[in-house]
């Protein structure tokens, strides 16, 4: 069964509700951007390509919901509307630059009637999503080049086809190798607190036929030292100008056992990743999220005595200088070292 | 309440279950080896310290239980009950150290009839519990010198008083600290697969009035970068002749990270937990434990794909070198660098 994460089906938005995985796979339909909202915000979807046609679909939601037909006054509305999905998440670069390809076709004069603006508006989130697809394929094909027989990779989160459209970025990287016959071995570290490299990644790579061993996150350490990991492959949530990246929490505590380890350390993500806004890592948002998702195991049962505190970021910020190389649809972007200052080369970002 | 993990009570062995806290605290009562040997796999008593403390009073129940009135026979069977005592867990040398010191008395030839060895062996049981409670003391002592006001100190895993007979070693120094009045705070990392972290240290260290943030294991590099980490105190299983340390698995993970960011890493164990049989830590067994801690949540509810592999060592190995001291009941043991190479000093082990 070939898998898509987010489809345009019917005048709804269809999406792999993640929260159930892998106990069950199933899809959920939604039908206005109050449903999206929630579907970002819970995790139902999730993954920074994925949330950007997420959004980009909500907006075609939000267009064909109102009812006005004064153009101005639609516009506006659907303005407002991206402002409020913009609020679903903040860290994920992606999300935004998705909104802000969908506010570029409301803000061109071109659409004058409801419905040439709605056909535009769905024909710019079906772009996306297409171009998701290929973007996914180059960058694999890109990071492949890097896989050898005989590795031994370790990967955080999912940055797989749920992440995405259908494909994935550093799970991507993978399927690419294993269909160009190359044979290697992944470990997935389960990815605390809400377990995506447990629930996600090891049902997508067990479900393609790859040789994958599942490690708590406090084992990434211990399985360099003693198992020989040789490459590391990480997804991105947002990548600075400095080439600081922001990724799910545990992507900076891999970075740091991988320098001293000696473990080459890829970032792999699509250029809408890539935030030419953001300067150096510690000016992107981190979002903390409740301590619910530590204490109470599945928001059921607590495992923490009652009113402990709690510190729950949802994401980290790995420095440039602990970053092999970042692999893009574009090519792969190697650091290179000019008086004392590391700076990732091959076109501007 | 005063807690104490482990006691002698009427002729059995009442321990603290600790696979039911924090949602419930209990005792329950063991009557045979067997139900000790099933209590310490099963971690219903746990903590390197604790482990010596059940083991010897295993010894005891071991020999009453035993119908014959030969003295020589009961010795051998004696004998052949601590051999199986000594399989249950692997890696924690208190176990075996415990189980020897029980040795040493069937071993005399002071005792001769079994009444006389049963209560030579509850002594010598009771020994081992009165002392560590006074090392553990004297541990918090020696520790609480490097405590500050204002501090911010990390421990893994639970080197509490669940883990000991009622004080801790790397918790016994904060609880001596915090008695002498000094001002920090505590961050527990949650400790995965069994979380005795979040379970356990939040408990006890809530209980004794700490302020203490719980963080997954994922978020400990974040944390030492962005909230300023200046000590991490932890356990210890086993110490090898040249400081390499066993403890908790994420242990070596913290004192990587610990390197990277500059701060003081200290290892706080009594001297029963030092193995001058074992030159280098790499020559300590290290326990693997069932693939189901990690798959299915409290051994329930699966949250991986049937079938996945896992890899779940219990334990890792900090090399000595990460180590900044270790904090014993005789003083704290500081490394010194001598031709490129790093010795721990202060008295010979």
């Amino acid at each position: 069964m070939k898998i898509q994460t987010i489809t345009w089906h019917r005048g709804k938005i269809r999406i792999v509700d993640q929260t159930r995985l892998p106990a069950r796979f199933c899809y959920i339909y939604l039908e206005d951007i109050v449903q999206v909202f929630r579907a970002i915000r819970t995790m139902q979807v999730r993954g920074a390509p994925a949330l950007a046609a997420a959004a980009a679909l909500g907006v075609v939601l939000s267009a064909r919901k109102r009812r006005t037909k004064n153009i101005e006054a639609l516009k506006s509305q659907i303005d407002k509307d991206i402002q409020y999905l913009a609020k679903a998440r903040p860290t994920a670069i992606n999300l935004f630059w998705g909104l802000e390809r969908m506010r570029r076709v409301i803000d061109s004069d071109i659409y004058q009637t409801k419905e040439g603006l709605n056909n535009a508006l769905l024909k710019e989130a079906l772009n996306i999503i297409e171009e998701d697809k290929r973007v996914c394929r180059k960058i694999g094909r890109e990071g492949a080049r890097l896989v050898r027989n005989g590795d031994k990779i370790l990967t955080i989160c999912n940055a797989g086809l749920l992440a995405t459209i259908d494909y994935g970025t550093a799970l991507g990287v993978l399927y690419r190798a294993k269909k160009e016959g190359k044979d290697f071995v992944v470990f997935a570290c389960e990815t605390r607190p809400l377990l995506q490299g447990a629930r996600l990644s090891c049902w997508e790579l067990q479900r393609a036929g790859l040789d994958v061993t599942l490690i708590c996150d406090s084992m990434a350490a211990t399985l360099m030292q003693k198992r020989g990991i040789n490459k590391i492959f990480v997804g991105a949530d947002r990548i600075a100008r400095n080439g600081d990246v922001a990724n799910k929490i545990g992507t900076y505590n891999l970075a740091v056992l991988a320098k001293y380890h000696k473990i080459p350390f890829y970032v792999v993500a699509p250029l809408s990743s890539f935030d030419k806004n953001i300067k150096r890592g510690k000016d992107i948002p981190i979002e903390e999220r409740p301590s619910f998702e530590i204490t109470n195991l599945f928001f059921k049962k607590p495992i923490t005595p009652k009113g402990i505190k709690v510190f729950n970021p949802a994401f980290d910020i790995t420095p440039h200088n602990l970053i092999t190389a970042i692999i893009t649809e574009k090519g792969i972007l190697q650091k290179t070292e000019k008086r004392g200052q590391s700076k990732f080369r091959k076109f501007d970002f």
